[in-house]
Formats: C-alpha cells, sequence, structure tokens
C-alpha cells in the first residue's frame, strides 16, 4: 500500500527518501565495508560494455549524478525506514546520520563522444561511499547517455547535409515515467532537438518549449474548418493538424482559411500525423505553393525514427520539421545500454572481475583521443600515469565531495554546442546511420596492457 | 541551465510544477476551449491499439492517475513560468489559478488482463480537463501495464507449474530514470514478483526488498573466502555471490566454509551471475548436495527475460529463484505500448477520427467479459446503454473529481491476489510465452457497431 508520506506528487519521490533510492545490497555491503573497518580508497568506473546498434554514444547524465554525491545524506525518515528492516545495527545507523560523499569524480564532460570500455565517470573514494552511488549513478548516465545517443541520430538523419529542419521531441506519453520525461528532453535538447513539447522540462531546464494542436480539437469542433478558424484566430503563427478526417481535404480548408483572412493570414504551417507521409506531404505542398502560401512550412509527426525520416527525405519528401516521439525518448531499438560500473582498485591495488565475458580494466584511467587533420582518429585508454600524447577525456569535476571548477554546473546551451563540436570531429563512417563495420579504433596503452596482465596473474595466483 | 528552483531532489520534479508536467498543446488547447466557451463533456478513452508480442496486458497505474487528478492545480510557480511563454493571456491565467479536475473517471481496476480497444480508462469530464490530463495519464499508465504486462510473463515463466521459484525485480539501475525504477517495482509485484531490489520502492510501496552481494564487494577483500567468511559473520542467512573469478571454484569454498563453520553454517543461498547458467546450476547442485548442503538454494541473474528463463528450466537446470533486471524492467523486447487517448464524445455527440488506421470507438462504452466454466471466452465492447450479459470490467472510481469507493486507493497485496486470479481465468494459450495464432475474441456489441458506423457516416457528411 503507498505510504502517504513518501512521494509529495505521483511520480516522484522526495528529497527525504533520496539516499535509499539505491540497490539493497549496496547498503548491506556499506555496513559490512563499516564494520570490517574497510574504508580505504576505491576506484569505480562507469563504462558501456557494448556499442550494438550505434557507432559511438554521447555522454550525458553527469550534472544528475554530481547533484545526487553533492546532497548524498540519510535523513531521519530514511533512517527510520532502514531501522524496520532487521538487517542494520544501531550503531551504522547512527554513523549514517553524518554519512556524506567525501570523494574525487574524473568524469568526461557531458556531450561528449565515447565508445565501448572508456570510462564515462571515475569515482575515487572511500569503498562504501562510491559503492552505494553505484545505483543512481547507473541509472542516471546509462538513460541519459542512451537517450543522447539515440537523439543525436535524428537529429543527424533529419539535418542532412547543413538544412535547417527543426526536430522537436514529443515523447514524453509514451516514455518511462515522469523522470524519464524530464532527463530525455535535456539529453535530446543536448544532442541537438530544437525544443521539447514537455512544459515541466521547459521549466526546469530553461529548454524551448513546442506544440501544435491534438485531432481530438478538432473533433470537438461542429467541423475542421471552425477548429482551424478558432485556433489561428487565437494562435495567428500556429502549425494546423490536417489529417483528421482527410489530410487533403485538411489543406484545402487551410488554403481556405488564407484566402479567408487575407492579409491577416499568419498560420506558420501544417502537420501531417498519418498516412504516406512523403506523398501528401508532396501533395500538400503543391496545393500551398499553387495557392501562394510557398512560407508555409510542413511538419511531421507518426512514429517516426532516423530510419524513417531518412526513408522520407530520400524520397525527397519537401518536410520541414519532424515531431519525434516515443522511438526516439524510449530510444526503442535499443532500450538499453550494456553499462556497468566497476572496481578497478582498492586500497592501492588494480583489482578486476576474471569470470566469463564481463570483464574490466584495472586501475585509474584516462581516456586520450587522437586527431588527424581535425577528426579524431584513435582512442588510447591508458593509465592515469602514463598518458600518450593527445586530448585527454576525464576531467577531475569533484574533489573531496566537492564540485571543481570543471564540475559546476555548465550551461545546457554550452553542452549543447560542445556535443555538435564533438560530433563534428568524428569520422564519417561513424555519423552514418547504418553500423559502421570499421568502427572506431580504441587502444589500450603499453602501460595498461600491462596493468591488465599483472593484474590477471595476481588474481589467479591468490583467488 | 537548471533552475535550481525545480526540482527538490536530482531525478525529480516537484509538486509545484506538476501541472506543467503536460505537452504544451494541451496547455494551448485548454487555453482555446476556455476562450471559446467550449466546457461541455467529452469522453476520452485511454486504450492500447496492438499487443504485439504479448497475448494479453495486465492493466497498471490506475492509482497514480487518479492521485494526479485529485491534486491537480496550478501554483504560482506554473503560473509565472505560463505567463513567460507569450501564449496565454491574464484573464485565461486567472482563470487556472481555479482549476481543478472535477471530472468522472471510469476505470478497469488495476491487475486485470485487458486487450487492444478496450478502455483502461474512461475520463468524462470538461473538455479542458480531460484533455490536460491526457499526457500524465498516457505515461504513467503505458509504462506501468507495459512493466505489469511483461513481469507477468516472467513470473509464469519462472513459476512454471506449482513451483515456488522465486522472481526478484533487479534492474533499477538500468530502468528509464527514477520514476521509472519505482513504478516498475511496484507493477512488477502487482504481476506477481516476489521482491525488488530497490530500497525506496520499499519504503514507499510497503514492497518486500531483497539483495546480495556485488562482485565489487568480493574483489575488495584479499580473498573471495575472506570475503564470503566476513559476509556470513554479518549476515548469518545471506546469499553468496559465487562467480566473481571462476564459479566451481566459488562454489567449493561457499562448502569450505561450511565447514569451518558448521553447526553455525546459516548460509541461505549462492547466486550464479554468468555462464552457461544451466550447467553451472547442475554442477553447483551436485557439489552442494554432495556436501549434505541440499537445503542451499541456487539463485541465478544475468541478462534474464521469460525467454532465458524458459531455457533453463527446459534444460532442468536446478535454480529456486531468479533476479531478473534489465530485461524485464525495460521491457526490452517491446519497450512501449501502442496506447492512445482519444476524443470519443462531447456534448453528447460521439466523436471519432477517421484518418488512416488510427481510429477509435465513438461514444461511452463498457467492457464485457464473458466466461464459460470460469474460464474467460470473450470480451465485448458495448456502448454503455446497453451492455451484454457477463461481468463488467469498468467501474466507476472519481465521481465530480472525488474518489468513489470503487477508486479508494487499494493495498497492493490485494491488487497482486485480484491480478493472480484474473490471470487464471485465461485460457492456457493466451498465459504461453509465445504468441497465440488464435488470440482472443474480443467482440463489438451490435449497439456498438451500430454506433461506429453511424458516427463514421455523419462525419462523412459533414466534415
Amino acid at each position: 500500500m503507498m505510504n502517504s508520506d513518501a512521494a509529495p506528487f505521483p511520480g516522484t519521490f522526495g528529497e527525504e527518501t533520496a539516499p535509499l533510492y539505491t540497490d539493497l545490497y549496496q547498503l548491506t555491503m556499506l555496513q559490512a565495508y563499516w564494520r570490517e573497518g574497510m574504508d580505504e580508497t576505491a576506484v569505480f568506473d562507469l563504462f558501456v560494455r557494448r556499442l550494438k546498434d550505434r557507432n559511438y554514444l554521447l555522454a550525458c547524465g553527469l550534472e544528475q549524478a554530481l547533484e545526487y554525491l553533492e546532497e548524498l545524506s540519510f535523513s531521519e525518515e530514511a533512517l527510520t525506514y532502514l531501522a524496520a528492516q532487521d538487517q542494520f545495527s544501531d550503531d551504522f545507523l547512527t554513523w549514517l546520520e553524518d554519512f556524506e560523499f567525501t570523494g574525487d569524480v574524473y568524469a568526461v564532460p557531458e556531450g561528449t563522444p565515447v565508445f565501448p570500455d572508456e570510462p564515462l565517470v571515475e569515482v575515487v573514494a572511500p569503498i562504501g561511499e562510491a559503492q552505494l552511488a553505484e545505483t543512481f549513478l547507473l541509472n542516471q548516465i546509462t538513460f541519459q547517455t542512451m537517450i543522447a545517443s539515440k537523439a543525436v541520430r535524428v537529429v543527424e538523419a533529419a539535418r542532412g547535409g547543413d538544412s535547417e529542419r527543426l526536430v522537436a521531441d514529443f515523447g514524453m506519453r509514451r516514455m518511462h515515467g515522469t523522470d524519464a520525461s524530464m532527463k530525455a528532453a535535456r539529453a535530446a535538447y543536448i544532442a541537438g532537438v530544437d525544443a521539447t513539447s514537455n512544459v515541466a522540462a521547459g521549466q526546469a531546464y530553461d529548454l524551448p518549449i513546442t506544440g501544435t494542436m491534438a485531432h481530438s480539437y478538432i473533433e470537438a469542433h461542429d467541423s475542421e474548418m471552425d477548429a482551424f478558424r478558432e485556433f489561428a484566430e487565437l494562435y495567428p503563427e500556429t502549425i494546423l493538424l490536417v489529417d483528421t478526417y482527410d489530410t487533403i481535404s485538411g489543406v484545402k480548408k487551410v488554403i481556405e482559411l488564407a484566402e479567408e483572412k487575407g492579409d491577416d493570414f499568419q498560420v506558420r504551417g501544417i502537420r501531417l500525423d498519418s498516412g504516406d507521409l512523403a506523398e501528401l506531404a508532396k501533395e500538400s505542398r503543391r496545393l500551398l505553393d499553387q495557392a501562394g502560401l510557398t512560407d508555409m512550412m510542413i511538419f511531421a509527426s507518426s512514429g517516426l525514427d532516423e530510419y524513417k525520416i531518412r526513408g522520407l527525405l530520400d524520397r525527397e519528401a519537401p518536410i520541414d520539421g519532424f515531431g519525434v516521439g516515443t522511438k526516439m525518448g524510449t530510444s526503442a531499438d535499443q532500450p538499453t545500454l550494456d553499462s556497468a560500473y566497476k572496481l578497478c582498485g582498492y586500497a592501492g591495488t588494480p583489482r578486476m572481475k576474471l569470470s566469463s565475458k564481463k570483464s574490466n580494466l584495472p586501475g585509474r584511467k584516462q581516456v586520450i583521443r587522437q586527431y588527424e587533420n581535425g577528426t579524431a582518429v584513435r582512442d588510447v585508454i591508458a593509465t592515469v600515469e602514463d598518458p600518450p600524447p593527445g586530448a585527454s577525456l576525464l576531467e577531475r569535476v569533484m574533489a573531496r565531495g566537492t564540485r571543481t571548477e570543471a564540475g559546476v554546473p555548465r550551461p545546457l546551451e554550452s553542452i549543447r554546442e560542445h556535443a555538435a563540436a564533438r560530433v563534428a570531429e568524428l569520422p564519417d563512417r561513424l555519423r552514418a546511420l547504418d553500423r559502421s563495420e570499421k568502427g572506431y579504433d580504441v587502444a589500450l596503452s603499453d602501460a595498461m596492457e600491462g596493468r591488465l596482465e599483472e593484474t590477471r596473474q595476481r588474481l589467479e595466483r591468490t583467488m
């Protein structure tokens, strides 16, 4: 049964219970580390193991991770809940009262393209603190990176060469809950999407908000023409939805309205939301141009993703903007990333998992991006002590629990510009929608190879 | 840039901005309806158009929808944001100050199996109110229904006949944001999952919470044996993770620990998290039994879903419980439902959309489930005035903005029992994992057929 104290608004959980936003085992392990006096520094890497149907990922979600680490503490309400679980001792719960995150965090800036095995975030902190943060960090960074990585593909498909075609996020209604729709709007904007229909996200992140009208508005009026007339009266520069009954009849009514209003007609465009969008766009364009409405824009929506947009543009559909919903907002063709948060070091010794394919690279790292003529040609995952020449991707964003200058929240516009600039440096084959067979060269430095082998041998001797 | 007033905790948005949790066009249409004096009663249906790879859906999310409708109002903060958008007039914003939801809501109880075109929720309210609620209702009910519908399959696969095999939700780290992981834990529990690793969900919904240990805990210790010994000392009835270095060696260490501790050994089980789980489970079982540890349970995790669980059990893997994560928590094979919220009536007249395949059934409805020998054999979507014999699925849960007795929050246990009982009434072919070719018979009543045809003809004359 719902605990009425828990959620101030349906769809949220409150600040009071934020420290409980974790897997139970993080808390039982935290108590074990505390009981055993294990408080030495651990290194945890957050990385993605495989790309699957992406040529690169666009890192996103760091800002929320840092906010969480800054604010992490146990409220009385959280402690009361834990006390009721019969697994936690009173002295441990007392110790939790003063718990805070005191570690260092290194991270790739949001909006940076990344590749498998490269740490997006490296947490260097007393082991219990770093362990507890795993679940929230994975949750936010996996999701936001997944959405940014999907949205950048949609933007690439829509913009083609240097077109000005617009892309709007229309996905909130079928995203996975409220937080998803907030963070996806943010991630999509970073990836180059122009606006969102999500008003709360507009408010929270200062994003451009956009929208047209729904079929229900048309249907509630006595006729489509009445609905168009009323809506354009109130919102002169609106976009009219023309497919409620029959798309081409709808377009003709828009033209009729233009003739009716003469110089007062300021409607910016029409939206197509069903049927063969390429054919309908062409026929609509022809009718609009014929009527002298050459500035009227044509927007399209309805089950769009990067592949459908490419298909429409390959057919030379005269579409000026796309409303992209569910398939972008759930990253429907790949609704998860194979992300991991792995212990790489403890008490000064590199650590790793040996079994099966789920291993990790031991020790602290730096990722170096190497360029030729302005194009990224190779990344090297190096030991932090021994980086080869090139641009370092990991920055220290938090020191002893406090944000460094590199960790100060960045304006979304600047993250978006960073993303566009970094994506522009990628080879064309990675920016294409289809999977690049050649892929991208991610190498281990010699020192990293050496440490990997050394750690493996040590573990095989001692396990 | 993040508006620091907006989110009290990263991953949430506050009560203050809840009314903004909608698509912009809902607000522009609301103003248009208000300006035009259109305040007559509308009927909106929330339904799913297609099942795709499911044989039925398990309705879920109504409780959060009702909480939202009960609390829907515009705070000063929300109004200030809207005032800054240059689309909303002062008199409209003043009117919004007193806005509340005053309508009726009819709904299928949570945990009820439903089929395409059947309304999960029917909102009957002044059109602007019903319109505004679209986005939140779709967001919550689509997601929760999708997860419950996936989780019930996982449970069917794990339990097989009448086994006691446990299923735990381990998915929070890769679910889509914080709200998803809260609501998914709730939906999965309703569907029959036994526990969640999500502590915040445990607290908010009073769910059983569970967890074992992570590889990092093992790796941080000097040896696997040390880690097992320490963890079992603190948590005598724990489950030990045996695959960090080599699964069979891990099992042997557990046996060693049992010998070491003798009668004090109370460890409940081991967890396998990589490799060929069926083979490893058989070998582990053999070793444990040989050592007299016949009560030790074997838990498995690692990329599980209903198909992998079936595969393991088909190979007679002696597994007693499954930790199921990402694939259940994102409904990875079908990460969205084709849900819709459509105007079916306004001012006493049935309404519908004509174009292409995205139509809807006009007017108010009842869904009747008909049984033969205790098995559901047919649903009939009927006009509300003319229901055929059978069990009515839609109940009035809200009247004039207030919950009715049927709408009072139900204990999660009782929703879970309702779900189990209703699923047990379905034909076996629908409960199977594979898509039933025969499917289920969902008919329209004669009166509904008549209304559909009549409405279509009227619209074709007048559009």
